[in-house]
C-alpha cells in the first residue's frame, strides 16, 4: 500500500470514529482535526454496497448457479447450438429505437472521449448486430450473459438491476414453424428439468394480435399502445385494463368490450381452427396467416409431446417492438416458494392452481431485427427464447434452504492431514503428488494444524476424505485414508493411494 | 416491428441507398425525400461494428475459449477454490484511490440521477470490498469475469479494452509463504496443461524492492515513481530506464547506478541467501523480511516442483499500489506464434530463448486491501494470481489455426435425415425420442430437404453419425445408423438405437 493511500485509508476510519466522538470534542476541534485528515477523503463516510440493484454471488448461491447452467447448457447443446459472446456495451446507437418505451431504462456510458456507449439491455438486439455484421445468415447458437436495466429493483422476487440471460435462437430461411416448435420444446425441457413445480406456456402471435385490433375497431395508429396495455393482462383485471383503453388510451368502449371477448380466450389447435371460421377474425389475412400457422406449430409440439404444458392464450401480448410472429411466455403456476415435495412429486397438487408468480422464459419470432442493421436491409429471420434466469435462482435458493441437503461449495476428494508437529513439509509434498495425479485436495496453510480442526474443515465443506500422515506412515510408506462419515481408517500404501480416492469419490 | 420502427428502418435503408442515387437525383430533391422520411435517423450513416476495443466471439472461438476455461476451472478446483461473482460496476468510490497512474483508465457510468457508477477495472477490489462487506476471513476463491480498461487496444497482440481475467486468491491469516507457493504452483499448472511453449515465472518482493530503493539512496517520497519506472524493464533498455529516472524523474545518478546493479540479479533461493548477506542490503529490515520468506518461498517451490520455471528477478516491479509482500508475472519465453511442433514436444527449442511474448499471469501479495474497506480497518492478508487469458486465447487460436484438426462448435452426435419426401413428422418424431434420451441430435427445419444437403452439413460441423429413416425403415421398426467418416450403414433397431449411439459417441 502506498504511503499516500495508507493515508487516505486512516483519514477515513479516524472521520468516521468521529462519530462516536462527538460527544467528548466540541466541533471545532472535531472541523481541525478533520482539515488536518485532509480534505476530500474525510468528507463523507464510506459506503461498503454494491450498486443499487445488483448484488453479489457467494460461493453457495454460485454453486447452485452452476448447477441451473449446467442443465441449461446441456439443454442448448442436445439441441446441436454453438455458443457466442458479444461485448457488454454497445455503441448507443445500435440499442437505439429497438426497445420502444423501455429505451428509457438502458444504461449509457459516461463520455469520456470516443464513442457513446450504452450496456446491453437484451442479448436479441446485440445478437442481430452480430448477424448483420458478419453476414450470417444461418446459425443456431446460445448465448449465456448478463444484461442491464434501470428498473424498479424487487430483489426478493427476482427483479435486479443487472441480471442473466439465457438465449437461444435460431437463425435462418426454414420452413414455417419448424424452428418455433423447438424454441418451445427447449422450455419445455428446461422447466421440467429444474424441478420447478408446474409451469404453463403461453402462446399468441403478433399478426393475430395486430388483426384481432384491425377487426375490432382499433385504429391503425393506436396498435402499439394498446398492445402494451393488454399486455398488463397477467398483473391487472379485465376492469382495469378496459378503463386504461378507454379513459388513457381513447379508445371506444366497443372497441374495448370486443377485445375483452377475444382476449378471454384460452385454448390448444381447436381455438385456432375455431378462430379461422369465426366470422370477424376471418377477416384479417393478417390473423388468417397467425391462426394458420398456429395450427401448424401445435401439430408439431403433438409430436414433441409437450401440447400438456401449452396454451395458445389470445391476450399474451409482450412488450418489445420487434416480435413479428408467434410469441411466447412461461409462466410458473405456483405461489410463493415452492414446497420441496410438491416440486419432487413433480406435481404441486397443494398449490394455486393458475397463480402466476411471473414469467419464467419468454421469446418470438423476429423477422425483421437483423434487416435493421444490415446496409442492404436484408432480412434473416429469427426466432428465439430467454431463460429468465434470475427468477430461477431466487427458486433454487429458496428450495436449498429448505433442503435438509447441505450445498457443497467446493469438490475436494481429499484432505492431507497429520496429527504430529514438524510434518508441513511432508504434508505439502504429498498434496502436491495429488495433485499432480488429478485429485482435488487440501491442505492447512499452518504449520502445526490440530488434527481436530483439520478434521472440523472436512465436516464444513464436505470433503468426504481425509490423508493422514504421520512417522509411522511415512516410516511404512503408508497414508491413513479415514472416510470422514464413518470415521473408518484403513491404510493404504503410497503407491495405491491415487487409485483408492478415484475409487472411493467416484460419483462426487 | 412497430410501424414507427418500420418506418425508421425504411428511412434508413432509403438514405444509405440515397448515397449511390447522388449522381441522378438534383441534392435538393434528396434533401426534401430525406425530410420525408424524418430527420434524426437518416442524418448519420449507421455504423454496423462493436465499440472499439472490444470484440466478439464467433463459435469457433467460443469453443477454443471453453476449453481454456475448462482447464483453468479444473485447476482452480483441484486446488479446492470456491467460485464467487460480483456485479459488472461498483460505486465509483470504492474503485477510487485503489489503481494509481491507471485510474485514468476507468470507465465511468453516465449520472443518469442515482450512484454514480465505474465499471471494474480488475477482480482484485471487488474481492475485497466483498470480504469488507462481508466480514468474511478466510477464504479461497476464484473469480473469472470480463473487466474494463480505456487503454490503447492493440487487439493483435491480445490487447483488450473488455478482457476476461482469471482469478485466483486466498484470503486468511497463515503461516508465510504457503499460500503464496499455491499460486505459484497453480500458474505453473495452468501454463504447462495449455501447452504455450516454454514459460518462465519471475518473483520479487515490494519489500525487497522498498529495502533496495532505500539503500540506494532513493528518497522516501519517490519510491512509487521510480518503481513504476523499474516496472518498465521488460519493455525498455536498462540505458532509457536509468535516463527516465534521473532525467524526468530526478534522482541522484549514483542511486540509479546503484539501482542498476541490483536489477541486473536473477536467481532462486541462492539469491536471496547472497542478498541477505550483501552489505547493504541487510541495512534494510524490510528487505531482510522480504528475503527470509522468499528463501521459505523457494523451500515450499522445491516442494512442489516447480523450481525448474521460476526465477527470483530483482527488475519485476509490478505497477499496482495495493502489493505489499511477494509479487511475481509469469511470461512466455518464445516469440510469435507458437510452433504448433515445438509445443507439441513440450519444449521450443527452436524458438528465442528469453525473449517475451508479454505476460499471461501476474499477482502478488496485498495484505492492506482488505482494512481499506473495512470501516474498522480491520486487516485479512491475501495473495493471488490472475491469470491474462486474451493473449492465452490468441496464442491458442493462432495454433488452432495452423493445425490440421477442425475445431467443433457443436457437441452434435447424430443428424436425423431422410432420403424421402413427405417424413418431416417422423424425423420429428424419432428427434423427439432422441432428445428425451438425452442424445444430442439435430435436425433439417425443411420439409423436403434433399439427403445430399443432410449428409453436407455433417461433414461441416463433424456431426459423427447420422440416423436416417424411410418408408422401409419406419416399416420394418428399423433406423439406418451412417457412419460419416467411414460411410457404412447398418439397420438398428429403433428399440435399441439409442444405446447404439451412446456406444458409438462414447468418446465424443
Amino acid at each position: 500500500m502506498s504511503l499516500q493511500i495508507f493515508l487516505q485509508h486512516q483519514a477515513r476510519v479516524l472521520f468516521s470514529r468521529t462519530h462516536s466522538l462527538k460527544k467528548y470534542y466540541p466541533v471545532a476541534k472535531l472541523l481541525e482535526l478533520k482539515t488536518q485528515l485532509g480534505g476530500d477523503e474525510g468528507r463523507h463516510q464510506f459506503t461498503l454496497k454494491t450498486a443499487k440493484g445488483t448484488r453479489d454471488y457467494n460461493p453457495k448461491q454460485m454453486a447452485i448457479r452452476e448447477k441451473v447452467f449446467n442443465t441449461i447448457i446441456s439443454c442448448f447443446k442436445r439441441h446441436g447450438a454453438e455458443n457466442i459472446d458479444t461485448p457488454v456495451f454497445e455503441l448507443k446507437e445500435t440499442l437505439t429505437g429497438k426497445y420502444g418505451e423501455d429505451s428509457k431504462l438502458i444504461y449509457d456510458l459516461k463520455d469520456q472521449g470516443g464513442e457513446l456507449l450504452s450496456l446491453r439491455y437484451d442479448l436479441t438486439v446485440p445478437f442481430a448486430r452480430y448477424l448483420a455484421m458478419n453476414k450470417v445468415t444461418n446459425i443456431k447458437r446460445y448465448h449465456i450473459a448478463k444484461v442491464y436495466r434501470r428498473d424498479n429493483p424487487a430483489m426478493t422476487r427476482g427483479r435486479y438491476r443487472e441480471f442473466y440471460q439465457c438465449d437461444f435462437d435460431i437463425a435462418g430461411q426454414y420452413d414455417p414453424m419448424i424452428p418455433d416448435a423447438e424454441c418451445l420444446k427447449i422450455v419445455h425441457e428446461i422447466l421440467s428439468e429444474l424441478e420447478l413445480g408446474d409451469f404453463r406456456i403461453k402462446v399468441n402471435d403478433r399478426r393475430i394480435l395486430d388483426g384481432m385490433f384491425a377487426v375490432c375497431g382499433v385504429p391503425d395508429d393506436k396498435f402499439r399502445t394498446i398492445c402494451s396495455t393488454v399486455d398488463k393482462l397477467d398483473k391487472m383485471s379485465w376492469e382495469d385494463v378496459r378503463s386504461e383503453m378507454v379513459k388513457e388510451k381513447g379508445l371506444s368502449e366497443e372497441a374495448a368490450d370486443q377485445i375483452g371477448q377475444y382476449v378471454s380466450l384460452q385454448g390448444g389447435m381447436d381455438l385456432a381452427e375455431r378462430l379461422l371460421q369465426d366470422a370477424k377474425m376471418s377477416q384479417s389475412k393478417q390473423a388468417c396467416a397467425g391462426l394458420t400457422d398456429m395450427k401448424q406449430l401445435f401439430s408439431y409440439l403433438q409430436l414433441f409431446q409437450v401440447t400438456d404444458k401449452v396454451v395458445f392464450d389470445l391476450s399474451l401480448a409482450r412488450g418489445l417492438d420487434y416480435y413479428t410472429g408467434v410469441i411466447y411466455e412461461a409462466i410458473l403456476t405456483q405461489t410463493g416458494p415452492v414446497p420441496v415435495a410438491a416440486t419432487q412429486n413433480g406435481a404441486g397438487e397443494k398449490a394455486e392452481e393458475g397463480v402466476s408468480v411471473g414469467s419464467v422464459a419468454g421469446g418470438g419470432r423476429y423477422d425483421g431485427l437483423v434487416g435493421m442493421f444490415d446496409p442492404k436491409g436484408r432480412k434473416v429471420p429469427c426466432v428465439g427464447v430467454s431463460i429468465g434466469i434470475e427468477r430461477v435462482f431466487s427458486i433454487m435458493e429458496q428450495k436449498a434452504e429448505a433442503s435438509a441437503e447441505k450445498v457443497r461449495t467446493t469438490e475436494t476428494q481429499v484432505m492431507v492431514a497429520s496429527a504430529q508437529k514438524n510434518l508441513l513439509e511432508e504434508r505439502l509434498r504429498l498434496t502436491a503428488e495429488l495433485w499432480n495425479a488429478g485429485i482435488k485436495a487440501e491442505v492447512m496453510y499452518k504449520k502445526n494444524p490440530k488434527l481436530l480442526s483439520q478434521l472440523q474443515h472436512c465436516e464444513d465443506s464436505g470433503i468426504p476424505l481425509v490423508a493422514i500422515i504421520g512417522e509411522q506412515e511415512l516410516k511404512d510408506g503408508v497414508v491413513k485414508l479415514r472416510t470422514v462419515h464413518s470415521r473408518e481408517e484403513i491404510d493404504v500404501s503410497r503407491a495405491e493411494l491415487v487409485e483408492e480416492i478415484k475409487r472411493r469419490t467416484s460419483d462426487v
